[in-house]
């Protein structure tokens, strides 16, 4: 038996870089929180602690601190580009790098009805993500969202389901839905106009689960995955991932009151995970786009 | 020398509690986290393990469910109270009760331009906060929002700070200042308009942090509180903690890159924490008010 | 009306501080997370944004860091207690400083069998606290422990309790009892063997938990509290928090199959939440001891 | 253009499930947070909300729950393989079932210098994990750990790296590392003492950190990995992810003290990642064995 060095990588996670633009009086804020990491003939590294190839993870971080500014960051798709061809064109060994931003959302603070010119509040709903991936093959961009969290207090059923002898299982025709979406779409192009496009793929999500009177939190994805490759061909594939975040009607009769889906305890734990990949017949490879630093899988 | 029971109390805390409105097919929501704690002649339970006088925290809980629907939520304050007046009036041993809530605000998903009638995304910014206390003294509503984060990118300076030996900090004329706000007021009555209140109060908060020249987060803090006091007489009492969520320039000049306050590090620990409470000279008592049950100081 | 600056402090939270004692080639580790703040005549600061008194947050910051190694970290309350007297005995307009501290323990790694010289583990069980006061009116020292998750799976009833119109539960008399305890004592003096008391509480905590056949979670406490305060004349206070993080037995008699206490669901939310203070009717006062820095309360 | 359902996968999220073996008055307990889901003919479900083939997330949930009982928990590897094969066998339209879980350990209370019967104290320190997928290609077992904090104070080098003109770093012969182990391997075959394994693999993991002098995080995780591989045949793949804790050394000289790596500012972000897969040469294909449920990658 040999032992083999299979699939590795290295980085610095989680730099938390705040981009301020101030010109003029009025200035803008972007929030980042940027992961890179480095693919490439690191073997000796491992085997023997031979640190020649070695890109310090200290030096990406302030790499990714300057290119904040000499680049700038309009939208973090376009900045993890820079950084990530940066690292394979500019440093020798470095065959591929994989940059992970999170975004943080400010808005204007309001004062006397007007946005001001430098107070900001921070938005706190979802986190908008992007993962850029650049190497031999080609460049990879996947925008994304987390943590945007909505709730349907009706127009949801779950019915005619498969029963076993565990099942337990009232059927309902009408339920609270809520989940928090986690969402991914890869791009087959890098020439998109990155912030009109996430404002849109948003809204996109936000109208098909409002509308669509749903059977299934599976359907309800289908369909959200669907308006949005429909309206973007840019996008060529979608990823999904939906908690179920059960809300029980909480028994009142016991007490003598009526609970016409008035009353509700939201559980934290067990929660149902629906999962699913929507993708164009036509899309290119994704080769390593989807392999994320976060985990080796 | 013989030990004495001190201060105690017992009861139920985080009940997550959602109530739907949908009388109509414009349907409202209010999300709550909901803590009851009661205090009385308990010491039986303590002393023996006698709990003829100790209603169950799962009593408790089935009560605020109750409530929610019975009593209704038109705001947590006005919920809270006739949740504390129900255990201290209604049950016998019962002496004191303390109501702490939680709420999480939503917002209508924009489908089409327009509102939702039943899906919401939630917000994420500020969470709401009331701590109500009903016993013998009397009836107290203590008002607040936490984990409002804001941000100035210039209007911030700290200079002119006594100086020691292990002093190392520059003088700045020009700093991003950022903060996470945790704010309580104390109001001196129950004949209040909730909402209307809680939203001028956070709407003070912001616009004073805003729009002073600010020299130190003390002089901010002191300048938000008197703010809110001066246009609410009745509130009695405020009391405000501010961490101070550096943000560092990042050292862009060692790559010959000029950085004029457009590139921070925003870090993580330790943070300066700022506390102070402001209080009108003719306020009422406090009582217990204060004594939250998430701590026993 | 006339708007007062009341109760205020200010000082740096969670400075994260590892002490390596390397004396020789068999290392120590003490790892501690540690927050300052200072009480005093800083009305100008608010005010005016006068900082001539203000000793900034990142001065008191280095103190922390600098003490660890001039002073050392014997115990943290020895090292706490140096803190706050050089705040207020060598910082002339400081007049009580407030020092609060958590440790996290560490074992050192087993290798063939033998405690390594320089490797270890994080513990990961209770982590320890430390509060300390020093001002005009005398040095208080509170230890603590929190976190400490217990579980006993019989020798727990809960029955005989009051009952009204919401009350649904079950007596029972053998259950599953769990809680992660939140504990803190305040000593008399200052005379102490620190590190040698805490284990001590500790292990008193955990005897009375398992050894009590609980009729509540009141009367173990109450157990906990009185066999801490009898072995330790020296600790004149204990305060006592405990979740009640329920076990509920699963309903397995649905699919034919038996459960006598074996298998449960552990709840998140909503917990009960019992908090108890029991005092030696002789302790002296304990003044702004019990003020914590984490809430104004 | 056509859009394609592609993987896609739901189930049931963390039910916590406690399990307690109470046959005699030595007690022993099982801690685990399970989550199953199922693969198969779902796409109905997903294209026109058709649910005759899905099994509800909480008929799962059940499942998991009777199966504690009936199956009982040997080990969280066996448990999770009869959970398992009883979705792929016996529930008709499901082709393959993945059950994650995580473990968290419990101690004996020691009461009078013996372990207690029936009373335990939550260890704290690592999480066991284990992920098993059931479909047609066969039965896969990955056991693992996480948030096991290791920390060296010497030992440890960093040099000889490569520079660019972002390269600020100095090289270091002594520094402390620290990070918090995330392993996970894979089995090539279900015929194993599991939990003497995981036993042995810890073991390993942690002699292997503690005795190599390291030039780099990745020659560590080389050195971890062979030592397992060698060790256990049964494993025929091994993944580590290793945050590097990154432990800065605080500059005392700027107050005339002297600090020879003995006080630290242990930061939280950024910090390092450093991720490795090692191999046996005739390892089995993993086939979806790597497909976490908690990502979609």
């Amino acid at each position: 038996m040999a032992i083999i060095l299979g699939d590795n990588q290295y980085g610095k996670a989680e730099s938390r870089i705040v981009r301020i633009y101030r010109d003029g009086p009025r200035h803008e804020i972007r929030d980042l929180n940027v992961t890179t990491a480095l693919r490439g003939p690191f073997a000796p590294a491992y085997l023997t602690g031979d640190q020649s190839n070695v890109l310090p993870t200290d030096t990406q971080k302030n790499t990714a601190y300057a290119f904040a500014k000499s680049k700038g960051v309009e939208s973090i798709e376009q900045y993890g580009l820079e950084l990530a061809r940066h690292f394979v064109h500019d440093v020798t060994p470095v065959e591929g790098a994989r940059i992970e931003i999170e975004e943080f959302a400010w808005e204007r603070a309001v004062v006397d009805g007007e946005g001001h010119d430098h107070t900001f509040l921070r938005k706190g709903q979802e986190v908008r993500t992007a993962a850029i991936t650049v190497d031999a093959t080609g460049e990879y961009v996947i925008g994304g969202l987390k943590d945007l969290t909505v709730l349907k207090s009706t127009g949801s059923e779950f019915a005619g389901f498969l029963e076993d002898e565990y099942t337990t299982l009232a059927e309902t025709h009408d339920r609270v839905m809520a989940t928090s979406l986690d969402v991914k779409w890869r791009f087959g192009t890098t020439d998109v106009a990155w912030d009109e496009v996430y404002a849109d793929v948003k809204k996109l999500l936000v109208k098909e689960f409002a509308t669509l009177q749903s059977l299934a939190l599976q359907q309800t994805l289908w369909h959200m995955g669907t308006a949005v490759l429909e309206a973007h061909p840019e996008i060529v594939e979608i990823k999904l991932k939906a908690p179920n975040k059960h809300h029980f009607d909480y028994d009142l009769g016991r007490f003598g009151i009526e609970n016409n889906g008035e009353v509700y305890w939201a559980a934290d734990r067990a929660y149902g995970l629906i999962e699913a990949t929507l993708v164009q017949d036509d899309a290119p490879p994704a080769h390593d786009a989807w392999k994320f630093s976060a985990g080796l899988a």
